[in-house]
């Protein structure tokens, strides 16, 4: 797996339990896979020859981020590795203009967007819009976590991100009336198989997801299989390979696409405790070509909350609060991802289960705030 | 973790859920916990000064076997490691003769038995049974999965094993009227906290486990309660740190102790998906000091299967008969060790959940003879 973060290290302990043994390709000797798998190239994932290096070897090559340039994988496939997804696949999740393109010529819902590049597009894009301002501009590739996202009131804010992005490729699109956040991940193996995932609701605070909730609370069951067939639409038509999480806005008239990914997800964390199959042994049964395993949940609610560091300087330490939270929740499962604690940075998840959806909620809750802050 | 077998390797990967890496000191490089751990030592459990220098710096040192010379671990406390279980805990998991004076000094049902040298001895102690012939000889120590343990109907058998044990301590047992074999697990804190399982059914062919059931079909509630009980008072007498688990024997006039265990066991691979936690992370979280996971199954019915290799140069190959496993089994968790296949060694293990026990144990015995043999 090319990138040693915690994606690559869940991926290790799923690749463990089927007999293998996951290769990292690391930008750092301390990232969180780097530091428990057993074989660690140090190299960066945009350097050809340690991509070379690093996949002499392996039966299959995959990827925990979308840093690898397209040309690289293409060079790679071409000396014979057997990499997945392919190049013109995950060029859908590097690049957000042609997903959107794609996906439009597809009939897949998406937002109203055009691509800019001056003030005056972005002015007229807006003035265009039955709501007009604000619109949202986007950087076209390596936005995440809410960065290269900007919400912009008007032409001044707008010339603002135009001007400071300096040449960067953006697109604008229309800033919708959000229900709430949706998200669908599936599998998708070469032999063309495909195991789908339940729908969940991401609950976003300033653009970082802090809550995952599986399934979706009210979501009718047709509008969720509906959701699950157009994420099985768009693996087929890219020709997906490993796991692809869609990322959906709701609103009153219905869901539009919002992001693409090709692997596992912040999204799918719920999936370790909370399926049948984890989405980290699920893209490892994809993309070796294994059957892929039910996606069954193993509880009727399940509330995954992200850990967000708040101060490196915190006091009591990371231990201590986590001695704090086994001590509240026994029944909580912990997943720490072995990071300095920078403040906004993901240092963990926590998964909670049970029959009621609130009270999961509630305890997740007050897990990741135990584990944040070490009180209630 | 000294010892690099698959008891560390699964202990690795609930370790890095924990933020923690695990240390192996393995014996050989090819060792399953050895191909997937970041730190990892070689040398010999016997080496005390191999001991040392692995010992160096980790928070903790605990045992994935009984190998390690109760001296060496007494040298290491000495030199201010914190080692858990202590020698003096573990010597009743090392010694079965210790073990079974201590029971019986705590009023621990124990079968009648009695050390023996000689053949006279054995013949002796046959003539005192209200059955008599045959009898069971163990090697007091150094004994597991069938070895150390010889059924004899007669002196002459008796004097075969005497006299090839060259000089090893024996005891001799009585050979009770078995219904089925049980084991009950606990985890233990150095704070003295005890999270105790639910008692198991362990079927046994040839004295080799082959399935655990959880719960144990049919067990009455008090009866569950006073085993659970039991193994508690052996915890805390003993001063266990760390996992125990405890294997009996039932029999028409209740259950007796046949074996106990102070590390993460077959018993209880069961855990992994049928537990809210995992003995894995039970056994971290107990020799690290941080309070107990809880114990609730996630399952009205789980079914672990050992998966015994029968041949090296079985066709098809493992890799395709865990195709074939997945494909038919899609619920199904499997557990690969990344051992080479020699007859009769623990490759793996499957587990199956579900609401019906006789389902889930017919769903687990095919997935077994899946990947043990390729078909059906």
């Amino acid at each position: 797996m090319v990138g040693g973060g915690q994606l690559a290290r869940m991926t290790h302990q799923a690749a463990i339990a089927l007999g293998q043994s996951l290769r990292v390709l690391a930008a750092d000797p301390e990232d969180g896979a780097a530091t428990v798998a057993a074989g660690v190239h140090i190299g960066q994932p945009t350097d050809l020859e340690a991509l070379h290096r690093f996949a002499k070897g392996c039966d299959v090559v995959t990827f925990d981020h979308e840093l690898v340039p397209g040309d690289h994988i293409r060079a790679l496939t071409a000396a014979g590795e057997n990499v997945h997804p392919s190049a013109d696949a995950l060029h859908y999740a590097q690049d957000k203009r042609a997903m959107r393109e794609r996906l439009s010529e597809l009939g897949g819902p998406v937002p109203r967007w055009r691509p800019v590049a001056t003030v005056e597009e972005v002015v007229e894009f807006a003035a265009g819009l039955p709501g007009g301002w604000p619109v949202v501009l986007k950087a076209v590739r390596g936005g995440y976590d809410g960065r290269g996202v900007w919400v912009v009131d008007g032409p001044e804010a707008a010339a603002a991100v135009v001007g400071a992005g300096a040449g960067a490729e953006l697109l604008v699109e229309e800033r919708l009336p959000l229900r709430r956040e949706l998200a669908v991940q599936l599998a998708r193996s070469p032999f063309g198989q495909v195991a789908v995932y339940p729908v969940v609701e991401t609950v976003q605070v300033d653009g970082v997801c802090t809550e995952v909730l599986a399934p979706a609370p009210d979501l009718p069951a047709d509008r969720a299989t509906e959701i699950q067939e157009l994420a099985v639409m768009i693996a087929d038509s890219l020709d997906v390979v490993g796991l692809l999480a869609v990322e959906l806005f709701d609103t009153d008239t219905g869901s539009v696409v919002n992001e693409l990914a090709m692997r596992p997800h912040n999204s799918g964390h719920w999936t370790i405790e909370g399926s049948r199959t984890s989405q980290f042994e699920q893209h490892l049964r994809a993309v070796l070509d294994y059957p892929l395993g039910a996606c069954d949940r193993t509880a009727p609610a399940v509330v995954m909350a992200n850990v967000l560091a708040t101060s490196e300087a915190l006091e009591p330490g990371l231990d201590e609060r986590l001695h704090h939270l086994f001590a509240a929740e026994p029944e909580v499962k912990v997943h720490l991802y072995g990071k300095q604690p920078r403040p906004g940075r993901k240092i963990g998840h926590v998964t909670a289960l049970g029959d009621d959806p609130a009270e999961v909620r509630a305890r997740a809750g007050r897990a990741a705030r135990l584990l944040r802050e070490g009180t209630l």
